[in-house]
């Protein structure tokens, strides 16, 4: 039997958040869940964390650590929006869960990162569905843990294309640009999969719906409640017909990249001080900059596969 | 007969200006055109503008004015880069043709805008191929000449797509931004031709460029001479197959708005503080910044419409 | 008898304006007046200018020119602020005077500027009291008058100390920062006077006041008169115990350098993109960054000898 | 016996920040020293802070804890700048001193910070005589520590006046403006020392140096030697007759705040998108902007009462 791959996951748990931790729980050792402020209340997102690896059946075995709860220069109420039209109000499509019954670890997330690193060096990839501030935090408290990382996959910006908080920025890079320039200028290899990546191979339509209700497993129901309140919200804003999967996208391919059909190594910057472009994600595909190739993107999904994928995770959840 | 619109050109002519201005002459009545700074050297601009007209057959009948050499802030050497590797040293394909009999006329391009603009009210198009400095500083001298002005195109920006010059910026915005966000904020009725519609349409490789030699007329002649050198500019720099045509594409496009096949109102605006970002064209497609729609987009185009009028153009030219 | 040197004059003219130009009046051959948005509304100003002439008994002799209404990137109602809490509705300490019967001039005030000076290369010095709009503008549109101009004389700006508009910024600089960058980029041999020169040595208080009320003049009823609102003023917002006269200490400067006791030349620049300090003027008294000195930046100033100045001014207006 | 309150010393120490420690080992029960990236590499600021424990005569008496070594935003090498040329080499004016016996302590300075103000809530003073990389991010991984640290007192910033390291800015909020942002908006009780105070009332010209060598003390010595090249940078770079003392300054106000003879509490925030005027720190006197007044700022020093407490701790160190 093969040893699955450690992984650490980074979350603001709502929404396709959690369909992202199913798919991780199913493909990979995954040694902690870390939160960070982003979608909802934070504590909310917490408990959406707990709930999810209840419903995979991994209750206890999987600590939680609560991480930074606002962006790096959220400063009062400035620069921290949540999200709960996107997701409803509990970030699960107004579910109302009950409580899980297992409680986060002690201890700060980022201290839980750099220690986990260090315990596994050139082990532990990390799988970032979220603002990037508790990465940014641990790497900038101990920076001797950025040649220990072998990997890092990251949900997040746009490549050249329309972000969804603003028209120049996809939200988790949005949420905490400082935190992702650190990221992306910190040398730890990244890929990258964006905002346009979802739109164009992620979304499950109502026949897509349809198939994963007639699954009726836990996993397929868990599914259809937590996307209620998205699907509502993409055929309003974005004119989408369907729900969007960016963090399920990501954890995907971090477990098979050979579903990336196409992608390449570009320079990737963040803009902080646009006034119109806070968050935006540059992307040299020409290389007209002639700076450092840091992030590998995705550029092309093999959608069939990843839907495999998606089925194979929620058939699994009985 | 029908009378032709009255129009006037705003150009740093170099490399496909010159094709649009031919246009603009076959379509329109050219009231005068105007130049800016841009592409090449300045005075270079200004006889590559009486040399096209000279090709034209029109030496002598449409007036050239100087206008603005550099943009707003170009201040000593700094934010106003020309492209002479796009275009050649003399922005015509390194073709260096004679000097035209036709001079200059006496007088600032923007006070002949102005004063043309209050001599035919509500008669003259703006075909802005350019920078947009001399049309920004017009309405900044001139502000009761906007009601008078019935549309303005323009060439110019990106639709949430990747820049020419920089990642984030297209040439005209990124030469003179501040000039373009006085000119999208002026409330003039504004068309936009983005360069992603010109990678997308405008392109002519190898075999059209065969197919537009064997017209074997003056004005196809002409065309081979000046795209000598982005041709192979666009296959190194920009991995395109052919040469582009964004300015020709334009003037088509304000001759015959329906080889547009798609557009939409939207609201555009342009960064001016980015670090990564001056010169990027805001587009709010899906209206998330809920601010006013002041510029029509275009998102489409009939290629084989708008080939078939640069091959008309290019035939009557004998 | 000694001829007098040639000045322009550009104001937003309102307040201190007025005496500046009486001063001004006095000390030059005026050839002409020119008006820029600032102060108050910008007809309210051209009305000030000519009765002000009226006032020195100079109607008709000196035209007034109208020029930019507004600063350059000032796009809709954003980024200019008029200051009547400062001035009065009118800008005269609401005295609301009969309108002159002198009349503005034919022409933009930018054209007769560039006029002007190419008449007399060499001789026309300029005092600007306003915001940098027109001769920035003057400056683009025609850069060949930069080395026919002897010397430009500024109100504007902090040397290292606080605003009055902002705690960052002067009025002058903070209404037009892209003005003044151009301005002071542009090699025209400048003098500045910033805010801190006038709250340090230009305040006139009550015993100031009655002072000049018993000249029993023209001159000294009509600086009464304008000072009425501005006393209050800066009692309450700047805790200034008198008035404050930063145009007329600069007209003093440029009619006599010697009241200035100390002044240096320094590098100084504007920041145009702060978040904090947009229209800050970096004055670098230590060279901390090796630049180009551009500005001989006044640092004292022989307090009795100004007072002199204006006292003889009001005194001769019978 | 009148119990010393209990303060922690954030120190990128080098130079005069040696003095500071010094002169609040004598007046405070000092809990540790947490070191900040700033003057000097990282590495020797440590032992300098270790060795001067030593030369106070504690020697393993006050633990030394490393914290971040870099500014938060300080890519690469990008915006962090040593400067040993105010210094020297060591920062200790080229002493290069004997390596001190104790070591730093185990744990992060940040960890420790927080720890610390938990075990004495409401007791921890802070002095900051650093950029304050360390405090922001205390507070940003552990906000609940805001309201249990009853004061914060900081060299940093300048106060309308001219900068030390760029014109615009003082040398500990222009290495870190993003920390120094987030500790002026975190709701502590702040006293700010600026860099004018420093110049105006700190300045150890050569008969106050002659008068301390005359003290003939072990202190006496050791501040002789560590101020042997800022002697030098003093006069050639900030054409200052002296040594500066801005960290013992502010250790003095923090252990006496009597010798401050006027203060005022008074908005202040930095700017961090400015061109020119990144680490700029605006102090709001006259209340302009109506924010919140979050910072008492000293404008007064009675500096016979801080020379003669200088003076008393350099006399006490045999
Ligand atoms: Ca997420
Ligand atoms: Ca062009
Ligand atoms: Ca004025
Ligand atoms: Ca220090």
């Amino acid at each position: 039997m093969i040893e699955k791959k450690r992984v650490i996951i980074d979350t603001d748990t709502a929404g396709d958040d959690t369909i992202a931790i199913l798919t991780a729980l199913h493909y990979f050792q995954v040694e902690g869940i870390t939160i960070t402020g982003g979608n909802v209340q934070f504590d909310q997102q917490v408990e959406n964390a707990l709930y999810t690896i209840e419903v995979a059946g991994k209750g206890g075995q999987v600590p939680v650590y609560k991480g930074y709860e606002r962006p790096l220069m959220g400063l009062g109420e400035k620069e921290h929006r949540t999200v709960e039209d996107v997701h409803g109000k509990d970030g699960m499509g107004d579910s109302f869960f009950d409580k899980a019954i297992q409680r986060p670890a002690e201890g700060h997330a980022v201290d839980f990162l750099i220690e986990t690193v260090h315990k596994y060096p050139g082990d532990i990839h990390l799988i970032a569905i979220a603002p990037l501030t508790n990465i940014a935090m641990a790497i900038k408290k101990d920076p001797t843990i950025v040649p220990k990382i072998p990997h890092l996959y990251i949900m997040g910006g746009t490549n050249n294309a329309l972000g969804n908080i603003t028209p120049s920025a996809e939200y988790n890079f949005w949420v905490d640009p400082e935190a992702a320039k650190i990221v992306l200028h910190s040398a730890i290899p990244i890929t990258m999969v964006g905002w346009e990546m979802c739109t164009e191979y992620s979304i499950m339509d109502d026949t897509d719906h349809e198939a994963i209700a007639a699954l009726a497993t836990k996993g397929s129901k868990f599914f259809t409640d937590i996307n209620q309140v998205v699907m509502k919200f993409n055929k309003s804003v974005h004119k989408l017909n369907g729900t969007t999967h960016p963090d399920t996208l990501l954890a995907a391919v971090a477990a098979k990249e050979e579903i990336m059909t196409k992608s390449n190594l570009y320079h990737v910057d963040i803009e902080l001080t646009g006034e119109l472009t806070r968050g935006y994600s540059l992307v040299d595909i020409n290389n007209r900059l002639e700076r450092k190739k840091n992030v590998r993107v995705c550029e092309g999904i093999d959608r069939d596969a990843f839907e495999a994928m998606l089925f194979d995770v929620l058939r699994s959840i009985q």
